[in-house]
């Protein structure tokens, strides 16, 4: 992969989404818990876009797609079909004089904890056990009795809800292959080595799409969404150069996939290019496995051609809290303002991710200039998301919404209360047009996209 | 609670609920997970209408309420503050001859599995244990080990999310008391008898929020919510004889509440009126536990009146699933239509939760009326989510729109590709107007609330 050229912005970002309202630790009063994040006030509202965008993109601007929201909670025959229970597993060392747990296949990245400067296989007074597998996989109980009948596995990825059900789906919908199944859920893994902010948490949410396509056809269509799916991240803002093919191939295939590939976004400093989405062939692995372990037929019967078979899959899965990263990483940049000692720090976050759409400013809290203020507030409410604020100097006002990605900032002042004017002030552009306060939700309509 | 008078629908919901892609079993394949739900392809879009009118409602259309997304796994001291490790817990008995495991509350309606006309209690040959706790909370592990010190559960409720972050959010917004923080998230009992469809589930979706007030204000706002909430769910077209308010009284009241009513809606049959949600007056229990318990205070310092206090919180909290089943049996019925021998199922849905906004169909497949229908379908697809069907007779597809309650069905026939006009037949009604189809999407903008 690429090296990165970008800045680090990581540690910077981490403290705005704090002290804003965008991510909080979780459970941050009693310490914080393991890599899990909270989303506050503007993060859901972000996160919330970014999964709506993906929604209409991938299913209601389609005739092809269907939605699904299957449970977190799985009969645990899913996973053994899967290969989830054999195989999901990393292989872990433990240092039996420092007790470090380390990834065995990762130890050139880990240090011992009491000589930093060595690596816990190079320690001399690290004494590393053989390593053991340990399965990822979150397990509880279902049912009064904590025993191995009983135990269920918190989803580690969506894309079995999808499998299980295509018949369901594809009878109830009478869809004809090829065609899609899409989903957006929270899955689970419990990670030795999370880390890096949202960037791999424990509790995370994934958007996935199952499309199924008759065999020999499939890497036609692996193709074209391979295509689609980059053109869609570009079209929410991220960075041309920063956005990344990366080809899996020999080894690093997983035993599933007949073909696949990542695209990868620049997260700059040391994490550079990383996955945000997968593209994957995965032929009939999946639909023949569940085929096996339930008995139950799974194939497709294509009427006009009189045939049935499994179909294959090309697979879409998207991290929803990693893209979500990479559009605060994407948009953070600091500014000189000329004429002002001050810089300003700016979200130049996508018009359809921004958390608020528009700001609406009373210049000063008096000659009526508030209640006018709230009017336009409270009727472009109804629209879209808007804030309110009449408190400190115009300028502080203007950059605490750069700084959370606001694309409009509207300002009623002197003028307005006499001529039902008001100032619309760009993001980016910092460009002040003055407008009849009843265009204003127009103004915004055509410059926010839906 | 007064007696239903509506019929039960239940088992006709459930048939249409699979057969239409509502609702599916959940890894059905496997003999399905003992009560936990898919939602399918029309099933996702209702449910997420109905979540996105609450949010709309509840946050974005309001000033003083912040939106939150908190993770599902939180840190395990959370659940020791809020009391649910000591006290969330059935009284559970077992049968030593039939082995067959029953609460001790609610042994009335247990029924001996080898003597069905006899309750356990009453048949000889049951030999019941003493009754023992059981916590209702699913336990996991996260980190490589199996042991208490590593356990954390899966919240049972979504609202100690909220209570841990109140400062967080009041802080990074500014908001002052009294305010709100609303959220929708999954969570997870273990509930020893769940049952009748998605009413009662062990992973289920909660829209709750936490109204924070000066305390000696908290009935005022207690009153308001109330009212508020139950215009809400008449907003969305449940029909106002079959809600109705439950008050809890005396040992009712759970030990954290001051005052408590249930919002209760009338499922028909046995059911009948049941919780769809719940308004409690929570007085400082929730922040003053947790501040016992992190040593961090909580306390709002109110800066015009110069005095600190711990608020007291006003909860609304709503079961997603159950008011999704309200809304499905709420619009369930069976018509006779004059001149036809069939009659018509119609899902009465309110436009706004509707999955299918409206369908679009060819009269026939001549004439270019396909190529026609679909620029109008393609067309309406970026504004509402829409379907395209030209399959079958006429009549068929409107019983078939019917039955998912989509509002509107517009058919474009042979005087449509020479005059450019369509028809547009309401649901209800069954009313059609003759209209542009260049007039459509305005048309249907103006009857379809956003």
């Amino acid at each position: 992969m690429p090296a990165s050229t970008q800045p680090d912005v990581m540690d910077k970002l981490v403290s705005l989404c704090k002290r804003r309202g965008f991510i909080f630790q979780s459970s941050e009063i009693y310490g914080g818990t393991g890599s899990v994040w909270d989303y506050g006030p503007l993060g859901v509202e972000l996160k919330k876009n970014l999964k709506d965008q993906w929604w209409k993109a991938m299913v209601r601007m389609r005739d092809d797609v269907e939605g699904l929201d299957a449970a977190i909670l799985m009969h645990p025959k899913t996973w053994e079909a899967s290969g989830h229970v054999a195989g999901f597993t990393d292989p872990l060392v433990d240092c039996k004089v420092c007790k470090g747990r380390f990834r065995a296949d990762k130890l050139e990245d880990a240090r011992c904890p009491q000589k930093p400067s060595k690596r816990p296989g190079e320690a001399e007074q690290c004494q590393l056990t053989e390593p053991r597998l340990f399965n990822l996989m979150f397990k509880t109980f279902m049912g009064p009795l904590e025993e191995s009948a009983s135990t269920v596995y918190l989803r580690p990825e969506t894309a079995q809800g999808i499998f299980v059900n295509f018949l369901n789906v594809q009878q109830s919908t009478r869809q004809k292959v090829p065609f899609g199944i899409a989903q957006i859920g929270k899955a689970f893994r419990n990670e030795i080595t999370p880390g890096n902010f949202i960037f791999r948490t424990r509790e995370f949410e994934q958007m996935e799409m199952q499309f199924f396509v008759e065999p020999g056809k499939d890497m036609e269509w692996f193709e074209y969404w391979k295509a689609e799916r980059l053109a869609w991240h570009k079209s929410l803002g991220l960075a041309a150069d920063r956005l990344n093919y990366h080809q899996h191939a020999g080894t690093e295939l997983a035993h599933y996939a007949r073909a696949a590939f990542d695209i990868e976004f620049d997260f700059g400093g040391t994490l550079g290019f990383q996955e945000i989405e997968g593209i994957h062939n995965r032929g009939d692995f999946d639909l023949g496995r569940h085929q096996e372990y339930s008995g139950k037929k799974l194939e497709y019967f294509d009427q006009p051609n009189n045939k049935r078979y499994l179909p294959y899959v090309i697979e879409t899965s998207v991290g929803a809290d990693r893209t979500t990263l990479a559009a605060l990483v994407n948009g953070y940049r600091e500014e000189v303002v000329e004429g002002e000692e001050e810089g300003r720090t700016v979200l130049g976050l996508h018009p359809s991710l921004a958390p608020i759409k528009a700001a609406v400013f009373a210049l000063t809290k008096k000659e009526g200039m508030p209640d006018m203020a709230h009017k336009i507030a409270d009727g472009l409410r109804q629209y879209f998301p808007v804030d309110y604020d009449e408190t400190g100097s115009i300028g502080k006002r203007y950059r605490r919404q750069d700084e959370v990605g606001t694309p409009f900032c509207i300002t009623v002042d002197t003028e307005s209360v006499k001529d039902g004017t008001v100032t619309v002030r760009d993001r980016d552009t910092l460009k002040q047009d003055r407008i009849s306060a009843d265009a204003v939700r127009e103004y915004l309509t055509e410059r926010l996209p839906g």
